[in-house]
């Protein structure tokens, strides 16, 4: 991540999809908060979805928690983000919100584009970027973009992709313990040891801040993945469908309230 | 890639394999002459391979076209990429070079170690770093890991992994022409097109500098593709099998003399 931006950049906020829309609320809350919540200028990128109310609902919920404004910048084709309206859309804005849907929709859609580049901007000057599930994944510069479920690493069972690019310490996958993910994260990290994997439940966000310490807030579980002494990884000689042998991989489950430190593998449970 | 780092860094040298080793050596007599010629001091890391000749065979090479020193570093397990020893190998040096093999043994064993780190550094400060084939694909953010042949993108038919991370503007393939790759340099495109993907021939290398003008030395062609104006990728709608839409890529066939602005995408042909 560039120097001159981590002074001021936002949260990075991914969410493991399903959070609670209609109880407490308590990642949107925390989301609207962060942005400012009366002041809260937000802006929902519903472009992953091929629902036609998904920017609507999420309009009508940031809305109800006091945000001044909620922006929806509907991108259903490359064309769209490039113009000047959908540029204008963020002017002022201190939170953006990527709905869940298809990760390959973001980032075939926006990947290069003058509105990627926008967001990139907003949030090195501050504003905060939210994404659940197929959002959450887009946001670090590796994404999973599809994959087969199952507890153990096997070769050739997950696909990567460049993502949106807000960071690249993390490689994030989301319904986690739902679609039991376990394998597919772990045989992301076995190509290249060198990020931390971040498993996120249902309604489960890990809010990181430009310190790279993230705080888990929730009703769900965070794993989190350590692979910085991994000692072996077998990706280099495994074949498709082999299980990766992989040594030395270090692991965190935390819940709400939880802290983990990204930049000195810090973990501190919630109470 | 930080802006601290861009007045003084080095080139990005990604070569597409099979370079002379025995003639002119065209890439290898100007990546020499680059590093300072009678005052090049060279880290050759064969890590990529399984021979045990490979770092000495480019030790001789280097050595016979003039440099002053060639340090050859084995990394046959993460724990070497960790040692004092390792890292002082890097001390004063003025150009990298990885050596072909498979590049997920790079990834492996180098991904998330302090030898990397190193590299990094060093390129930071102004050493050069060149890669062939395994090497090449392993030097940026987004690597190539493995594929399938043929002249169609096709949805599943490439692997991407982190690499390096020397630069997040190209994604490089090589053995272009030899192993038929139009095919899976387009798919890897296709999933999020906001880099360049650069396909280099074997015996040809891309000499590109800090202001990222890339110059083709070598026998063979380069082939750049630039989705910076795509319209349409169909990858979010595709299934596995499928061949994958795209409308709107720009494609130039480029030869040895030839220039190419990655900044402003110009193209500029050789004589």
């Amino acid at each position: 991540m560039p120097a001159r931006s981590s002074e001021t950049r936002g949260y990075v906020i991914p969410i493991g999809g399903a959070e609670d829309k209609i109880g407490h609320r308590r990642i949107h809350r925390r989301f609207v908060d962060l942005c400012g919540g009366d002041d809260a200028r937000i802006v929902v990128i519903p472009t992953a979805s091929r629902l036609d109310d998904t920017g609507d609902r999420y309009r009508t919920i940031f809305t109800d928690l006091g945000a001044a404004k909620v922006e929806v910048l509907e991108i259903s084709e490359r064309k769209c983000a490039e113009s000047e309206e959908a540029l204008g859309k963020f002017e002022g804005c201190t939170g953006i919100f990527m709905t869940g849907g298809n990760q390959l929709r973001l980032s075939t859609f926006l990947g290069g584009t003058p509105v990627a580049t926008q967001i990139r901007r907003c949030h090195a000057r501050g504003a905060h970027v939210a994404g659940t599930s197929a959002g959450a994944a887009f946001m670090s510069e590796h994404m999973i973009a599809f994959g087969k479920e199952g507890p153990r690493p096997v070769a050739g069972k997950v696909t990567l992709a460049p993502g949106l690019g807000l960071t690249n310490r993390v490689i994030v996958d989301q319904h986690f313990r739902q679609r039991n993910r376990m394998g597919r994260l772990l045989t992301a990290l076995a190509y290249n040891p060198f990020v931390h994997g971040l498993g996120l439940d249902e309604d489960t966000a890990a809010f990181i801040n430009k310190e790279r310490v993230l705080e888990v807030v929730g009703s769900g579980g965070l794993t989190i993945i350590d692979v910085h002494d991994l000692d072996y990884s077998s990706m280099a000689r495994a074949d498709e469908g082999d299980v990766v042998q992989l040594v030395n991989v270090k692991l965190h489950v935390l819940t709400h309230g939880a802290t983990y430190d990204l930049q000195n593998r810090v973990a501190t449970p919630g109470r």
